[in-house]
């Protein structure tokens, strides 16, 4: 391993240069006008894996972008990993609030620039560069290797799952890798052990059949805004949380241990409003921010329309109003169930002057992963070794759905080893990733291979 | 009077041809494309005076579109009436929805079809041709007349005020009388003797300093879309009425005579909520529908918006949230107290999480007419006779700011005399005006002018 470990120092250079050439290829999967940008940076890959030493890699035709595929065996004795990232990116716009190019990698102070970098070009790459180290110096790596590279994930995923259940057999292993996740700060090493679901709905409540005079009618038509505001104004209490019947019925309590993990981490909840312009958080009564925002299950309105809303003064009473609601889920809530019980609750207060349109718009599970597993311990000492302390054991707050696809297609549990920042700016313009970061995540990985790979 | 009567019968069809020279005029006051049009339609309306013999008339120049004031002194021993109306019009947009040219009049089972027909052009004409029949036949008219037609009624009035303010003495009356409101139903006579005021704010509430990722920091940023939804919900009780400490302070109780009079028009409230597509009314506690939507205060939001309002899911949690709201006003509430009241509302709910930005957008007085004053137990007399029953005293819900201008300034009060009804399309598509109804607003006209002109 020390070898490999001297390897990846010795020939950093190089890596970057590799990766800035797969950065330099627009994969931007949600628009069909670089369709032939994404199959480009797929067939990249392949060539990338074979050119390393990869026994077995293709890029698999979906109904949709390909799926990169790869497969190296070393020994029956030696678990298998499956690392899973993504090719594609998210659009560069708007451009013009770029400082360089999107897709001209530059590095400035260490950090590489480009749309990719750190989402997640840059942190798949890292993989790749870790068995590179091994194959140049060991003749081959500690563990068996799968690779799945996703074309989609920026624009829906819509078909690794059934990729996913069509390939069972190809894609069997011991643990699934990810890196695509963030570090808790720069230079604190963490380990994500769970994300959150997601319950996704839109609502619309219709009053009459056109916008109405405000004079004429206002005081005997009820008003859908008015409406829609009072159940959105129901669906909290004054503690904050939840009043919809049995939302908090399946969520599983946070462990005394959970809690003193969440203690311990070095976070100042004053810097990270202060961040975004807020002076005092609100969080569900009895958890702190922390726990709020990715172990407890939440309820937010993310749009909000209805009547006129342009410039001025127009007086409608309008025909109709709408709300987006999303409800982050904790294990083990389903958003099936939890789709259910807020569509109930919209259909049981929707005051009989107003019609209900209820859409459910997506799903998906959360996830937790057992800290104690082999796994996660020789992740957690591989980031040991290369940061000098014990990583944090952290929940994030979104949603990787491919998690639970793992998770419930394969039962495979995910290792989430991430080195990215909040700060990387992913998804907005200047996104980037230090190359301080580029090599600890390769250190990483190739320490994870040789702990996970002498565990039997 | 008779002959007069019988002139207006005898030459109808005259007045209709000469009612389409001025409704072929597209007078659009909103849009400064159609700025020389509403010069031309005040000219024609200054010639047209001319032509039928009135002393003096002419379009004087404001900082918008002229005011057409003219004059006709008859007799010191006789009252003068001030007649208002506007010769602007609403866009005709959208234009594919008309069956005819807008602006090109054509008349089809009785009914005459153009923009400006029923709003105010054709009410407007009503009153020339009321007092053609009398110089026709009579010589002159049975009361001293001022006519005052504006042509930014459809754009906001602006320079009304101002102008009533600086020409006081030229505007001196008994009375004035107005043509731009409905009768209560077809072949129901009736005067509207109160009208509400308005109060208009906007409200925005700010959390974050962005747009949020909801999975990251939902459960502990409040949303500014959840916060709004929460005052707007607080504004109401579960009676309907307004919680504003003060709302009602001032509000000048209905009198047993009025609520009786309202319980004996003939109102069906299914049929009037069935033509809007509602089967349910809800107004406040104790109150009839026609009673809310007329003589009680109001709150309603015309319009909200935050967040992703696009089409399927983001995750955003958003950096603020607005809604414009409007209320109502009935005498004696004042839009200036009114606003103070909803802006401390704001203010002491607003969270501490998020920054309030209020805005006054507008107001205007309501008023209410003594329905017992000669002029309008003139106009009472004049509908009986043309109508062949007493005509129904109603109180409008919108709001007519000119009709508390003429109150505020001149100190005069207005006899809305209005022969449109609700069905007429006005603002809309395909506006009309049934001719049956032209008529009959001259008939009333012509019997208004004897029976008050012979008041003294």
């Amino acid at each position: 391993m020390q070898n490999a470990l001297a390897y990846a120092q010795a020939h950093f250079d190089d890596f970057v240069d590799e990766l800035k050439d797969l950065l330099r290829i627009p994969s931007i999967s949600t628009d069909p006008a670089y369709n032939d940008d994404v199959l480009r940076a797929a067939d990249w890959l392949v060539d990338h894996l074979h050119h390393l030493g990869v026994a077995h890699a293709e890029a698999i035709p979906t109904d949709g972008h390909p799926i990169v595929f790869a497969e190296h065996f070393v020994d029956e004795a030696r678990p298998t990993v499956l690392v899973y990232g993504h090719y594609d990116v998210q659009p560069p716009d708007p451009l013009e609030l770029w400082d360089s190019p999107p897709f001209e990698p530059v590095i400035k102070n260490g950090t590489l620039y480009a749309r990719g970098t750190c989402d997640d070009k840059g942190q798949l790459f890292m993989h790749l560069k870790a068995l590179e180290s091994y194959f140049k110096t060991e003749g081959q790596p500690p563990v068996n290797l799968k690779f799945i590279f996703e074309g989609e994930e920026e624009s829906g995923s819509e078909h690794l799952p059934p990729f996913i259940e069509t390939h069972k057999e190809q894609l069997a292993a011991d643990v699934v890798v990810i890196s695509d996740t963030t570090l808790f700060a720069p230079g604190v090493p963490s380990i994500t052990y769970g994300l959150r679901g997601i319950a996704y709905v839109e609502v619309t409540l219709t009053g009459p059949d056109r916008d109405l005079h405000s004079g004429m009618y206002g005081g005997a038509i009820e008003n859908p805004i008015n409406a829609l505001a009072r159940l959105i104004a129901g669906l909290h209490d004054e503690n904050h949380r939840v009043t919809i019947p049995g939302f908090y019925d399946t969520v599983l309590p946070l462990t005394d241990e959970e809690r003193a993990t969440f203690r311990a981490l070095p976070f100042d909840v004053k810097a990270w409003a202060g961040e975004v312009g807020v002076t005092t958080t609100k969080t569900e009564a009895g958890y702190t921010a922390l726990e709020g925002t990715s172990a407890r299950p939440t309820l937010d309105c993310n749009g909000i329309w209805g009547g006129y809303i342009g410039e001025g003064a127009k007086t409608v009473l309008p025909a109709k109003a709408s709300v987006k609601i999303s409800m982050r889920l904790v294990p083990n809530q389903t958003p099936e169930e939890i789709t259910e019980m807020i569509r109930q609750y919209f259909e049981t207060h929707t005051p009989v002057t107003m019609q209900l349109t209820f859409t459910d718009l997506h799903g998906g599970y959360g996830v937790l992963v057992d800290t104690k597993s082999p796994a996660m311990e020789a992740a957690a000492q591989a980031l040991e070794g290369v940061y000098g302390q014990r990583p944090y054991f952290t929940r994030g707050g979104g949603s990787i759905p491919v998690v639970a696809d793992f998770k419930n297609i394969l039962g495979l549990d995910s290792v989430l080893m991430g080195f990215g920042l909040d700060s990387d700016a992913i998804h907005s313009p200047n996104e980037h990733f230090g190359l301080d970061r580029f090599q600890e995540g390769i250190q990483s990985i190739i320490r994870f291979m040789e702990i996970y790979g002498s565990r039997s």
